[in-house]
């Protein structure tokens, strides 16, 4: 079923007194944006031979998650950023107050749907283990802490080692969420569940790399957002840390990595391979 | 184990990178509080026999789902309190966006303590249900949609209608999961664990109303904080809709009813109708 099918299907309905929020959470989903976590999700469940139902909810609750994340990211406190995608912010079209409830709601409801998974499954321990490894890449040990270490170190110099770790963690986690959780789904060993782990880490951090060079070396126009934003706002990067040439040849050492480990697995990773590559020589 | 003891053995512990917004998570937390909900989920396991540890992460899971709830209510774009408990509240020790990705952090660390029953539980399935309980009572069918309407009426004039909404989801709600989850854990049958949903929808109602008739009726000094601040707001209560007498009526209405309620199931009732008891007569 295409991933836009499978959100719409697992989306809260807009009824009842509470319609406005239900609106709001609806309105962060469904504004866009490439699904990369899900669909990422759902090859990593395929590579393993996962055919059941019990993938889709966890597809969706991911992208609910990574939707709530955008929402705060968003609010005046954190980013103040009015538009995305070209639309008002779920905060400047709903008002702050509204916004930081869409975001609750969300991540409240990605759990809500997950649940759902256990009336589709015949490994209930499987659901069980995926919810608390979204839980754990979601929550401090993953995205919120990245969040929170972004945030603290905003304005300041930052080490190679604490840009590692925001990277890891506010990027990365959520891919590591969807390659483990496909993974355990379809009932891959522990051995490969933790492969997947460092898979979606390598992955992970080569496209954050690649976003800092972009940020250098594209233009406006194909970026399709202004270029150098990173050196005005004085942020340090991968490449203002280690230079362009270092940054390239890591994007194309973590790429290799990540496919080397892919073509050890029994099944068809040609998803993932085309994907690394893509992000290699992607231009926006 | 004593409540406290149950709640620390789960919370996060202060060290890595993340650190500030753990202190945070953890200062919410052990700020104070009577710990109602969690009390009483233990008590609705016991009450249907439970006698496993699984029921120790969900009651440190729903405490924490409390906290974040209230980390979020006192933010500047919600109730902009700055303290609690005669403590600065979390946005005004550590700033405002700490305050928001605090309780992201709680709501999503929750999640991840109840699947740690997982591996504390001979029967995965209830733990899987009870996840999906939290979830469904902590968002937007519950306490999520309950502070929405609140925070969309706020100004306006509010009906009956609205307000039973309001007090059911906003305060009800977690109650309600209380009782189910317990009930759920320890094996009830579908029919008591709805039973026990309705038990606790009553118990949340004459609280919350017992809250406007203390608003009207307590002294400052009973109180601990102003009395008449409702009509001072101009908030709609029940109060002010129905008037005093309505209200008291009301109140023994809902808890005679969940007393009786609680005499038709199985085990020992105690304490919940000490609690129900006290909840009639208390002046604070």
């Amino acid at each position: 079923m295409p991933i836009e099918e499978i959100l719409a299907r697992y989306l809260p309905e807009e009824a009842g007194m509470q319609k406005t929020v239900l609106e709001a959470m609806n309105y962060s989903v469904t504004a866009g944006g490439k699904r990369i976590r899900p669909r990422m999700m759902e090859a990593a469940y395929r590579l393993f031979g996962g055919r059941g139902p019990e993938i889709e909810p966890f597809m969706a609750a991911l992208e609910m998650i990574h939707s709530y994340s955008l929402v705060h990211d968003d609010l005046p406190a954190m980013d103040n950023d009015t538009l995305r995608r070209g639309k008002p912010t779920t905060w400047s079209a709903y008002g702050e107050a509204m916004g930081i409830l869409a975001g609750d709601a969300l991540l409240t409801y990605a759990f809500e749907t997950c649940a759902k998974a256990f009336a589709q499954t015949e490994h209930p321990e499987r659901v069980g283990r995926s919810m608390g490894i979204l839980a754990e890449k979601a929550g401090i040990s993953g995205m919120v802490g990245g969040q929170a270490v972004d945030v603290e170190l905003t304005g300041q110099p930052v080490s190679r080692e604490q840009l590692d770790f925001i990277y890891r963690l506010k990027t990365g986690a959520l891919l590591e969420a969807a390659l483990m959780i496909g993974a355990v789904l379809a009932g891959a060993t522990e051995g490969q569940v933790r492969q997947m782990e460092q898979i979606a880490a390598d992955i992970g951090m080569a496209f954050q790399i690649q976003d800092d060079i972009l940020d250098v070396t594209s233009t406006q126009e194909e970026l399709g957002k202004p270029i150098g934003s990173d050196e005005r706002n004085q942020k340090t990067t991968y490449v203002t840390l280690e230079g362009l040439d270092a940054a390239r040849a890591e994007v194309r050492r973590l790429s290799e990595r990540a496919i080397a480990s892919l073509e050890t697995l029994p099944g068809d990773s040609t998803f993932f391979r085309e994907f690394i590559r893509k992000l290699e020589t992607r231009s926006h």
